[in-house]
């Protein structure tokens, strides 16, 4: 221990130069959002890789990753790609996990770690494990960051500060490849959880797809209304449809694949959202006052827990 | 007209002192968010009112007021005030309206005018129209601003500003008495739109009622689930839940109210949205894709429509 009086009572802060990047290269199959955002990371703070690799199968994405220059290379052979990389990292549609990963894992060298960043687990896990081999190591990631748009230019560098990552390894993942793709979200600025992959796919299914679900349903049933109902639902939007419409937004295919590939989860979830919701109804049809009141007062302590709770 | 060749082809704008206020006294009784709002805008601004005086039931809230100083005179004596009002605006829970129209309206002066600013017009109009007089115009309006917060200290004179203000007049309501509510409204930054009450009723139920029983609900629904994905959900909220969270802490008694006085068109809304949400269940059960990326499109495009229309 350094016993100077002025010296700090810990190991100095290493420089960014000291920090060794978690991987020498990072392959990264869809630049969209969350891929091109972690592109953007590597390439901006040089700690998560020395080399970055940025797939494709459209060249119009690949031309438009290389024009915004966040990768040191681009193509559109993901099994290329995957012949170099320490690290393999898919960041296309939930439903495309399992054609993508039966392309690249056949090209991966023995001890690269694939990973991916899926909204849902249990499914994408069953989709890629026909295709795993025993000498490269799965680590399931899901990084809870996003925002209503999409592909290679929405990126940005800071996407995951103070965002959770979900990690669901699986009973044969070793602790050494969990380790390094901790390690890199870290790097991104995430906060890490472990849990299961089925607990991961209830709690997003609350937290994520039902509220999605949500947000697409009343921004359809608005549009189903008369004409000029309907136009004047779009000028008077601020009084709380507009608080649903933000996550509307949201890329169509990348939903209906997660809507699908998280189905037992999200239709458990929005069982219980329909029965509670045809209890307000018959509440209010019957003037049950205490009823509705104990809902809204429940709303508000859950808003209250998220203020606590810094979420908010 | 002026042909002078630098001087600007309308009339001066007139200054701040030039403009006569709309109403010598205006009495606001309840002084919560909407009210204590109107107060500032009056006492800042000098264009509402010569006077303004704040009335409320409980002793706590006026003595607040007081010390808030945002009235020339508080009292929790509604038919006192009422007696001196050229204008007597209520800003109680609709639950309320009509009981307290019934206690203000035998006070009034023969030409004073009677508005109120309730969320709901079918009935709060039903609730006051026993107790009105062919002596004090009756101006219904529906100031489309608040927060998440209530009370006389939740207030502020710029909360109208660039937010909608409608105006239900009756068949029966001269044309002068509206005029001077909508001039008070645009005095207070509003843009204004006059509606019929049930039209008012079923655009509200749809843009603000539905929204905000869905948000309480999925709190509610939230709350329910067994401890630990309830505390994750907490923790995880950002992923969408949280969008629905801010409009679910929102005052319980006022939107009890709303839900129980505009029952009618808020239960088909909601039954709108139970079957829409029905259909998106059994297009997820049964792999429907064409279904769920239709109706998600339509979100995309009502957002898309909400920024054209710069409500979002």
């Amino acid at each position: 221990m350094d016993t100077a009086a002025c010296a700090p009572d810990r190991a100095p802060v290493p420089s960014a130069e000291e920090i060794a990047p978690v991987f020498d290269t990072l392959v990264v199959v869809g630049p969209g959002l969350i891929g091109s955002s972690v592109l953007r990371r590597a390439k901006e703070y040089g700690t998560l890789a020395r080399r970055v690799i940025a797939v494709d199968i459209s060249p119009e994405v690949c031309a438009r990753v290389a024009e915004l220059g966040i990768a040191d290379e681009v193509t559109t052979d993901a099994a290329q790609a995957a012949v170099v990389a320490d690290c393999v990292m898919l960041c296309v549609p939930v439903g495309a996990m399992g054609p993508v990963a039966a392309s690249v894992l056949p090209a991966m060298r023995p001890g690269a770690i694939l990973t991916e960043v899926g909204s849902t687990k249990v499914s994408v896990i069953e989709a890629i494990t026909p295709y795993l081999r025993p000498d490269v190591p799965y680590v399931p990631a899901h990084p809870m960051a996003g925002t209503e748009f999409s592909g290679p230019d929405a990126g940005f560098a800071t996407l995951f500060e103070d965002r959770w990552c979900l990690l669901t390894p699986l009973e044969s993942t070793p602790a050494d490849a969990v380790k390094a793709v901790r390690t890199l979200w870290e790097r991104c600025g995430a906060r890490l959880r472990e849990m299961a992959p089925a607990h991961h796919d209830r709690v997003c299914a609350m937290v994520s797809h039902l509220p999605h679900l949500l947000a697409f349903t009343i921004c359809g049933t608005a549009d189903d209304l008369a004409d000029e109902t309907r136009s004047e639902v779009l000028d008077f939007a601020a009084s709380g449809f507009r608080d649903f419409t933000r996550i509307a937004a949201s890329d169509p295919i990348m939903w209906r694949d997660i809507f699908l590939l998280n189905r037992d989860a999200l239709l458990e979830m929005l069982a219980r959202f329909m029965e509670d919701a045809q209890a307000m109804a018959r509440a209010i049809r019957w003037g049950d006052e205490d009823y509705i009141v104990d809902r809204i007062e429940r709303g508000r302590k859950i808003r209250k827990s998220l203020i606590e709770n810094r979420q908010a």
